[in-house]
């Protein structure tokens, strides 16, 4: 048996960097900025314990683009290296390097979060670049040196003449990655992942006018000034503490975030923890509507300032990903799939630690100014009714501050609605009958028949409303939620309260045998009801439960399998104490009583919404000869 | 001046593997498949020129986990390794590997297209994997070894007593991934990546029923056999010549890449090109709705027959991502920005190929089977109609067959409608006015009196029609297109025909006054027009321009800015030669002329449907009252 040691070929790891390292070349830009980025808090944090006796000064990053040179430079004023820094730490393709200082300065530098899991990143150069120079000069007292690579392992390695402390990195673009000599292209980068790093990060410059010398006339032109043109915020504000912060300033960093966002965000989550994971971050609630798939995607992920990705599924709870903001937390692992992510215990404790977050936020906005939440609760609701769905923690707490508006604008919670209801809406069986409207417009005949019953009607538009009523009635006791028009005014709460009928059973048999002739549409099942006489003659219905199972099919499943697809059916409830009615019954000629019956029916139709197209037409050019 | 070669640490390579070479950990099985193919294929090349003289048979690749021993096993019966190979390919980090076979075999191994982007990644097994073995034997006459390494770079390498040619890998799997340990994770990893990969991969087995043997009883149970479960296809239908498959080979290739899709594709595109790029594949036209969204990701790309991703974005022209099927294309670079792939000439001729593929094969389709064409049309007009607006080359084409249906079903191409309307909807300026309607039943009032002049109304009804018209409107001579609602009849196409009003001047300016007075909404403007006595008493109308500039601005921008949000404008006409508006004019008491109008305006709004609610209510309950 034989042992050995594999040998990493040397030829060939610059084209394993080029075509494996990442998948996307741009990042370049961002691992070479958080490289110089290290090693400035580097100095700063040896400064700062005694260990390096240099002045830290205010180092900025310094970014150009020189397009006829076809080169791009990253300059800092951070550690620098040595000749002998440099042999170990790029000669010996550096994957170690970040680990080795951390071992040296393990338990000030973790705490500092100076080390990221960036800083590795220095050959990712050379997916844009055919040769690339370092010039650097360690804060240390050792001369300065000149190291360039042209992407074979080769390298040259010679004094420099630089005088000034720090790093500059020149790439020499490579001919299929010229993009990235466009000034605009840069701009982009450098706005998508360094727009909060935490040193200033200068990219060209631009003018300022400065205010006019005293005496000056009128004509004269104020003066200018070139400034340097700092392209980030390092200290943006969810670094900071929320007791530092106001709402203006919330309001100003979400227009940092989002500068095309011109409306106000409705209110801010600041997420501040230590253990036991890190994570800091600012989310926003913005107005929402009601397509959900939209409006995702919002939420951007860093990790100790850097820009990471858009995409926090797995990490944010999915009912919470409509929101906006920020999360950084260096404990969440890169480049790894989304079943591992959810599978990881950290970033379950992530989760669940923001669900906790927003339903405590939101239930202190509810305690705090009922009538301010009142006000926001059509623009958040969608999001407060997918978590109860789909969280059950989030549910418990939810049940408490959730809000159930009424068509005429007043809000109850789910207990004020019970104890408000019960006298009035409890039906003979003793179930408490919600009664609902979905659209105020389209069904406002019955919405009014039912206020004129005493009845209070909820107005549920959302589109998930119909799976969380049937979440709410198995985890509530004897409720059930009825749409107005699923039934007639009697049927909607049954109470032990008989109608006197004004036709005797035989009237009624004749009645039904005439209006079934007439009507000869399968799809309405005709039912006599003695029901108040200032009632309308006819009332078409339509019965919950299909309706509802229908609706949860059409609105991402549940239900039952196959009814999205099934044709409407429904009631059509004749009035018998209708003086309308007894015309029917009564009149002699066949024609009039069919003329009688199809415009009743139309018009019945009509308040249900189901007259259109040719019969409407038609219908119109009846009633404009009735006018006459 | 020094000089000196990079020197990759070795310690650290691993680490490297597991964090940065892929982003997904599930991709380790379709690489290690992608080697097993390799070494399958290749020595089928070696034998097929007479450099191996081994027995090539129908060699397959097996997976089998062992979820006891926490292991998963990859065998193949293809080249295998000696000793020396093992010391080269693997101990060396044999990313040369690829490269050097091909340099020795280069034009044939080229033309068989068996080497592919992938077998480079055999440590790729190492993110998922604690250990990894190799047990290889070589097709050349030489002991098996035995390789095994735990992920530092120490490896061991001994004698096996492997007799079968071929190579057995085995991974050790890792406590951070036993989910691959799971038969239903694995099966849906191979389902994903390798169901069309070019060697029989068996994972497992299952029981098939034989025929009964003769003179079996009927209460005998039919004998059963264990067979392979091999899971892939490795001829699927697009690596076939378009000769030798017909329509139901296609349709049940469709099924085997969207097993859950019950509707049939309404047709296919077969790809292949060898010049002056690589590309075979197969598009399907499944039956589109108007949500443009939900219904893209839906084409796979491969390389060789394996699987890489569904997302299509940059090399699928973007009218095309609605499309489904498979774009196999070795000439595709992987791993690179979607803004590189945009600017790559290969990537842009394939993208343009396929434009024109697509094209052409509408284009016969329409001359072949008109009649089939038009039954079509309506499930794939989306397509075609953002075609047309996004890619001039293809508007080019597509303005030959793109369809023009009426609201009774007929169908046009733009330049038959021209011919058809030319005689009657010629306005007095020579214009051509083509007349539509959005919605059969809610402009239906609209449609019959346009229908009654003896015009043609068309029926365009997708979101981004809006766009299109105002495309044609431009890159067409004197033709505009209007909708049957946003002017009264006489007004839609402009004529040299005056209609004698019975109205005098001075009878008319006391009717607007009336109407004016009685009619206080202001987003009504009232005319009046000397109209067919026969024509409705009340029209309402919405301009074209308005109307459309909303619409435009509320389907994904043009238009004119900040349009999208301004209030609906409305004309009503008024017919002075109706008998309704005549009684009106002559009607003594003021509150018949006030009944008399609003009963007209809500007959006309409801026309238009502009009655809702409350008014609707009203509407409804006067209406009762008027039937008795």
């Amino acid at each position: 048996m034989a042992t050995g040691k594999i040998n990493v070929s040397v030829d060939n790891i610059f084209p394993l960097i080029k075509k494996f390292l990442y998948s996307d070349h741009e990042i370049f830009l961002r691992e070479l900025i958080s490289n110089a980025t290290d090693a400035t808090l580097k100095l700063k944090h040896l400064t700062s314990i005694g260990e390096a006796s240099v002045e830290y000064g205010n180092p900025i990053i310094e970014v150009k683009v020189d397009k006829e040179g076809k080169k791009i430079h990253i300059i800092d004023q951070g550690l620098g290296m040595t000749e002998d820094e440099v042999k170990k730490y790029i000669n010996e393709v550096a994957f170690s390097g970040a680990e080795e200082f951390l071992d040296k300065y393990k338990d000030s530098a973790k705490d500092s979060g100076i080390i990221g899991h960036f800083g590795l990143g220095f050959y990712s150069a050379f997916m844009v670049a055919s040769k690339v120079e370092i010039i650097t000069k360690s804060f240390k007292d050792e001369p300065a040196v000149h190291w360039s690579c042209d992407g074979s392992p080769n390298f040259d390695l010679e004094p420099s003449d630089k005088t000034d402390r720090g790093t500059e990195i020149v790439l020499h673009v490579a001919d299929d990655s010229t993009e990235f000599l466009e000034d605009n292209r840069i701009s982009e980068l450098l706005s998508k992942y360094n727009k909060f790093m935490p040193v200033p990060i200068k990219f060209g410059t631009r003018t300022e006018t400065l205010p006019k010398p005293e005496g000056a006339k009128e004509e004269d032109e104020a003066p200018t000034e070139e400034v340097d043109n700092i392209i980030n915020n390092p200290t943006p504000a969810w670094t900071k503490q929320p007791a530092d912060l106001e709402t203006k300033d919330y309001q100003e960093f979400y227009r940092e975030l989002y500068p095309m966002q011109f409306e106000e965000p409705l209110f801010h989550i600041h997420l501040n923890v230590d253990y036991p994971f890190h994570l800091t971050g600012i989310l926003y609630f913005p107005r929402l509507t009601n397509d959900l798939n939209s409006q995702k995607d919002k939420i951007q992920l860093y990790q100790n300032q850097v820009y990471v990705t858009d995409n926090v599924e797995g990490i944010v709870p999915e009912f919470l990903m409509m929101l906006r903001g920020v999360v950084d937390s260096p404990d969440i692992p890169l480049n790894v799939s989304r079943s591992y992510l959810q599978s990881d215990g950290a970033v379950k404790k992530i989760s669940s630690y923001i669900t906790r977050k927003v339903a405590d936020k939101l239930s202190s906005l509810f305690k705090d100014n009922r009538e301010d939440f009142e006000a926001k609760w059509n623009d958040i609701k969608i999001v407060i009714e997918y978590g109860m769905l789909s969280e059950d923690k989030f549910f418990e707490k939810a049940d408490k501050f959730a809000l159930y508006p009424t068509v005429d604008g007043k809000f109850f919670t789910f207990d004020e609605l019970q104890e408000k209801l019960k006298a009035n809406q409890t039906d003979k069986d003793g179930k408490l009958v919600i009664l609902y409207a979905s659209d105020k417009e389209a069904q406002h005949s019955y919405i009014e028949t039912a206020k004129d019953k005493g009845y209070e009607v909820l107005l549920l538009d959302s589109p998930i409303i119909s799976h969380l009523m049937q979440k709410l009635e198995t985890s509530k006791e004897n409720i059930s939620f009825t749409r107005v028009d699923s039934d007639h005014i009697e049927n909607l709460i049954k109470k032990d309260e008989a109608q006197i009928s004004k036709l005797s059973d035989e009237e009624k048999e004749t009645l039904k045998k005439v209006l079934e002739e007439t009507i000869a549409n399968k799809s309405y099942t005709i039912q006599l009801e003695a029901m108040d006489s200032a009632a309308s003659p006819f009332i078409i219905t339509e019965p919950e439960f299909m309706r509802r199972m229908k609706e949860m099919q059409q609105t991402g499943g549940g239900g039952m399998f196959g009814m999205g697809n099934m044709p409407e059916m429904y009631n059509l409830t004749v009035n018998t104490n209708s003086e309308l009615v007894s015309e029917i019954l009564t009149t002699k000629t066949a024609k009039k009583k069919e003329r009688l019956i199809n415009q009743s029916l139309d018009l019945a139709r009509l308040s249900k919404g189901l007259l259109k197209g040719e019969e409407l037409t038609n219908f119109i050019k009846r009633s404009y000869e009735m006018v006459k």
